[in-house]
């Protein structure tokens, strides 16, 4: 029965959570989380938090965290800004950045959540087909448009593009913002962060839930000039000035303090990435060559929509995309060696069948 | 000079933060922090809180917070809608709930962040003003509208009002959502959740930051009908579906679980909100009725701006208002009697000056 005040309230499409369960111990490998626990450091910081502090609020200024960041890589503290996830971070460039009646183009195949933001504040946009070799075609962000947004390396495709793309990318669109979002950046080997001097009009964003291991933490961040940091602050201290609690800010200003254990860690994903390739590559599957934290697969004997009920069957969650170009690929996050192990068991056991 | 860009950015007036420092021992009374720490039981979650798990997303129901809250509430667990803050939880409200043409109606002097959100999501709205006695006049909120919003107890004059004035409210307005925000409630005799049950349009708002002395955490709540709280999940979820960290689930979770240091701290506050008046009214000053954290207070001989930068400058934070209706007005938040008894003997020698 409609009720009275229906006429007052936004339709909105209830979000389909991914998979998660309590119940069971499965072998997680459907959401790109590092399957390595955050640095000592981070622990000990959480241990030592002094508690009674938190009847107060969090610095607005996310303070000591920004500081941090800007002094890891080089920048101002006015060209970093921080936020509850990249998600939020996102959330809130595309409010501030995109406030254009032209389109905001981005690939097809990217991040699932950049059409949903621009349902959510009206944003035109433009979905341009990566190609056929999955990679993002550089002629088709020349048009005019209202912004530019790609994730870079690509999910789910993982493929990375390389400074002269990115560089001819911002030269092609200098009268809009262009967002590189670099979530899975630190298993690849190129990152925009070093174009920021070069182009006032780049945004740079990062977030912790992947190469730090701190998915449960949301913290994410943005990098370019003063002025669009500005902007963002500005927008943020509209929504939701204090996003990020005071815990998560001294735990992630521990995570920046640990390099080491940081390098350790990367090197490690991407030592199983190497094997893990390897060993699909065996049994037959087409592995695209990933610089991220997962790997993109698809087998051309065997069905992945069928694979990936099978897994989930045997508690082994991967990531399966029910539309069109993914139907027959999957998306596989690194784990650690033995929990790549039994994938491959099982997987082994499967097509053999 | 104008960047080829600047008109694809959106204006946004850079948020002025409250003042905040870490340099100076000061006697803080001018955010409506808590004066006590949180639980030993929130604390105890933090030091226990398995940080290994950090590498996982925190569980997309805001488990097992909100189950503990509907059993706290005596709701079901689908009319319990968690987020960072009470401050997100208002701006997921404004963007599902005042979605019309017509304007929403709020008091002129209520919480300064309502117009702030309008102005963001584009939602009209018309501030109705309070009586000459800064009671909220029932009959400002007949005409017809596109929401109501109210705090209760409202903010900064420190009023509440009951039963009667709110069920009056809601039965006028039944084709629209009603947002009660009860951010001081705990500090109060009544609270409109006992209403719920009778109207499905009603939304009440809570905070951990003020009667939880959790400010520094980032927890808000809000509960209404299943609908309502569905939706609020479904824009939550097109925003950022993982807004409470791991972390925080686990201290709020802890803090719901200590009823008697709860009642305690609030009783405590209640106790010197009473000793406070009489101090300040034995020196000349007006005290409106507070039934919050805080209290609102004018003297007929001196000039609450200069009271406001002379405690200032002997290290006492309060707030003042530079705006009309409230210019000779000061808040003050209750603190501990020792930080009480600071300012009275303060304001003493001040007012015989």
């Amino acid at each position: 029965m409609k009720k009275p005040w229906s006429d007052k309230l936004r339709q909105a499409v209830p979000y389909a959570p991914g998979e998660q369960t309590s119940d069971r111990d499965v072998i997680k490998l459907n959401a790109n989380e590092n399957p390595y626990p955050p640095s000592p450091k981070v622990v000990e910081a959480i241990r030592q938090f002094p508690a009674e502090k938190l009847c107060l609020y969090p610095r607005i200024t996310a303070s000591p965290l920004v500081e941090t960041l800007a002094e890891y890589h080089g920048l101002k503290k006015e060209q970093v800004f921080v936020a509850n996830s990249s998600d939020e971070v996102l959330a809130f460039c595309f409010q501030a950045f995109f406030h254009s009646q032209k389109p905001v183009f981005f690939p097809d195949l990217s991040y699932t959540f950049y059409p949903v933001w621009c349902d959510l504040f009206g944003v035109p946009y433009e979905q341009k087909p990566v190609g056929e070799d999955f990679r993002i075609r550089l002629s088709d962000y020349a048009p005019e448009n209202g912004g530019v947004i790609l994730p870079n390396p690509n999910a789910p495709t993982s493929l990375a593009e390389g400074p002269d793309f990115l560089r001819a990318l911002l030269q092609e669109n200098q009268d809009v913002i262009v967002i590189i979002d670099e979530a899975y950046v630190d298993f690849s080997p190129y990152s925009a962060l070093e174009l920021l001097d070069e182009f006032e009009n780049l945004v740079v964003i990062r977030t912790f839930s992947k190469s730090r291991s701190l998915a449960g933490l949301r913290v994410g961040a943005a990098y370019g000039s003063e002025e669009l940091i500005a902007l963002l602050n500005a927008v943020k201290g509209s929504y939701n000035p204090f996003t990020l609690d005071s815990i998560a800010l001294a735990a992630a200003t521990a995570s920046i303090q640990d390099e080491d254990y940081f390098r350790q860690c990367i090197e490690k994903v991407k030592a199983t990435r190497t094997r893990s390739q390897a060993a699909l590559e065996e049994m037959g599957f087409v592995v695209l060559p990933s610089q991220t934290n997962f790997l993109f697969v698809t087998h051309p004997d065997f069905s992945a929509e069928a694979i990936y009920h099978a897994c989930n069957d045997h508690d082994i969650f991967i990531r399966y995309f029910k539309q069109p170009r993914l139907e027959n690929y999957l998306r596989i996050t690194i784990g650690t060696d033995a929990q790549m192990d039994h994938l491959f068991a099982f997987l082994h056991e499967y097509l053999q069948r």
